[in-house]
């Protein structure tokens, strides 16, 4: 008999793969995607229709127990219209501090969770008068709709005002001061219906050209206290906004201090890694969650290393060669900066997994020559 | 991009774990099942035709790059028809083996793989002269068709032949001395398109009223000279048949004795824990060798109990309330001894696995207390 039936916004990669997670659990998903090419229709019944479309709405929650999303974009009115009808997991709270990074950051302010120096901007003077509080190098950011690397640029001199202005300008933006780090990390949780969470190791993330490379997890040299502070952090934002699901938070290491970058309220790329290398995968636990139904062990198996697959697959043969290695294609069509796929290496311990990370990347051509050193300033997103 | 098309030849939950399987890997399924409901209908295109239909056959393999099947009950002809089409893999060879008893132990004695002591039976004074020479108890199979305990009865006494004969008969049967053995154990191995092969662990099967109900994976107390008999049983069918894709044959020890029962050319439930227990799982190396590509590792990863549900599924909050469980429901309809879903539990170690299997029985009423005690013989099949 099959169970409950999962509503879910959005029918990208990250819709896919919770489906895959949930399909074995006997799950059925539905989604709803703009495009008739989205790969999440792979595995589910997919509604073509734009997400603040009320008729496709109403579609895609057809015979649904729980509607969830696979992005923070979904429209704040989609989330009410839903609301009305069937339980939505997570709620409108967390979509609205996701959707602003303004709400965002004064969210993290409030929980006492330390963030780089910022202001908002809301004119050309407004972005002068920025400049001379935060200082430069500064990252200049609008505060809603970007993601991957996009709707943002670095400013380094004063006299890139007019530039910048002229760029991203004409909606509310936002400077952060463009702080030293040691590294990018990240932290996902999971919290159930009836507030019990999870959270899993703390990773290290790699960035080029603002798109996620590489995560490996557990974060090479995580030390107790570096984790029970993310863990603190994630769980005063899980509590706050009374979430319920999978939320992920992106955060920079300065020696032994994490500052918040920014969160997400779903299944997150530095999460993929669960797959294999982690007792619960972060898709069966946000699936878990947003059903109300137990939350299984957030735990690493051993060692994992996930890198993207951006602009083309390599040939599967290439990639399943090498020992401990997961090969994920999302049936994407080929687009430079595309995310298409990603591959996790598995191994015991780290060491085997850069031993194998490095036979991967000679096998697919993948370059690595870019990784960040371990010490001093990585790319700045 | 979607990768290479599979034509899958069945539709139940083998073939929906294949395509579980086989979807991260950008592999795209066609199913041909007699049934509407097939339950792999739910992650592939399913024709509805019976496996002997030629416009069915010709329907699932339009597009497809290579066709499989999910039962080793496909007929020859079937198998030759697509043959002529596209590579079929496994080949027909292991099909003729596996769909005769006697053809099956035949090439056992052929290969030197030790089985126990059996005689063709024919008619009834056929019956009764293998009742001389093999001696009772003894089980009398048909040759061709049990599955699951069915078409199998045990004599033993010499008055029970005419009404085994009157059951059975009418068909070509085999009479098998009913063996004392210490315990069933199974082993999976694959072979790929090269002839490259890789080993399971041997895993010990329960077995109660014809139905494997649980396996323990490795098989406890398993030592190198038992898993090097089994390989050594197991490469030898792979060669000789010219096998690509996974094989099971299932054993009976008796001390440090491994006698074949029977072979399966196909995925098997005594392999179901490798999705979470070994490194690759069973589904995605047959995948693997059914396409060409390169063969994953078959190490287990730690300890692992897979159960059957039988019959009807537990409710999922029960069995994912236990750590390390993991479910897996097939949307079949309750039916009494239909296999519906199993479960698998991991840990790092067979204590572990142990108590939890343990803590699974207790939270869904899975009712454990007829497991076979380890030593004195088990229920017979």
């Amino acid at each position: 008999m099959s169970g409950p039936t999962v509503a879910v916004l959005g029918g990208g990669q990250l819709g896919r793969m919770l489906a895959l997670a949930g399909i074995p659990l006997g799950l059925r998903f539905r989604f709803l995607d703009p495009s008739p090419d989205a790969t999440a229709g792979r595995v589910g019944h997919l509604v073509v229709a734009p997400l603040d479309d009320e008729s496709g709405l109403s579609e895609v929650v057809e015979g649904a127990d729980v509607a969830t999303y696979e992005w923070e974009g979904v429209p704040a009115a989609s989330a009410s219209f839903l609301e009305a009808r069937l339980p939505v997991h997570p709620g409108p709270r967390a979509l609205e501090v996701a959707q602003d990074r303004l709400a965002e950051k004064r969210c993290f302010e409030r929980l006492g969770i330390p963030i780089p120096p910022f202001a908002p901007v809301d004119d050309e003077d407004g972005l002068r008068a920025a400049v001379r509080e935060i200082g430069l190098p500064a990252v200049l950011k609008t505060r809603r709709g970007g993601y991957d690397g996009k709707g943002q640029l670095v400013l380094r001199d004063p006299g890139e005002v007019p530039e910048a202005w002229s760029r991203l300008g004409g909606t509310p933006l936002l400077l952060e001061a463009h702080v030293p780090f040691d590294r990018e990390l990240s932290v996902v949780a999971v919290r159930g219906r009836d507030g019990s969470t999870h959270c899993y190791p703390l990773v290290e993330n790699h960035h080029r050209e603002g798109i996620l490379r590489l995560t490996l997890a557990p974060a090479p040299d995580l030390d107790r206290t570096l984790q029970e502070r993310a863990e603190q952090a994630v769980r005063g934002l899980l509590e706050d906004l009374d979430h319920v699901g999978v939320m992920a938070v992106e955060l920079f290491q300065q020696d032994g201090t994490l500052l918040a970058n920014e969160m997400a309220p779903r299944v997150h790329n530095s999460g993929h890694w669960t797959i294999e290398g982690a007792a619960t995968s972060q898709f069966e636990n946000h699936l878990r969650a947003v059903l109300g139904w137990p939350l299984g062990s957030a735990d690493a198996l051993g060692a994992s290393a996930m890198v993207n697959w951006i602009g083309a697959m390599p040939p599967a043969p290439a990639v399943l060669a090498l020992e401990g290695t997961h090969l994920h294609d999302y049936e994407k069509a080929p687009r430079p900066g595309r995310k298409v796929g990603h591959a996790t290496v598995t191994a015991p311990d780290p060491a085997t997994v850069l031993r194998r990370l490095t036979g991967l990347a000679e096998g697919t051509g993948l370059d690595l020559a870019w990784l960040a050193p371990r010490t001093g300033a990585g790319e700045r997103r």
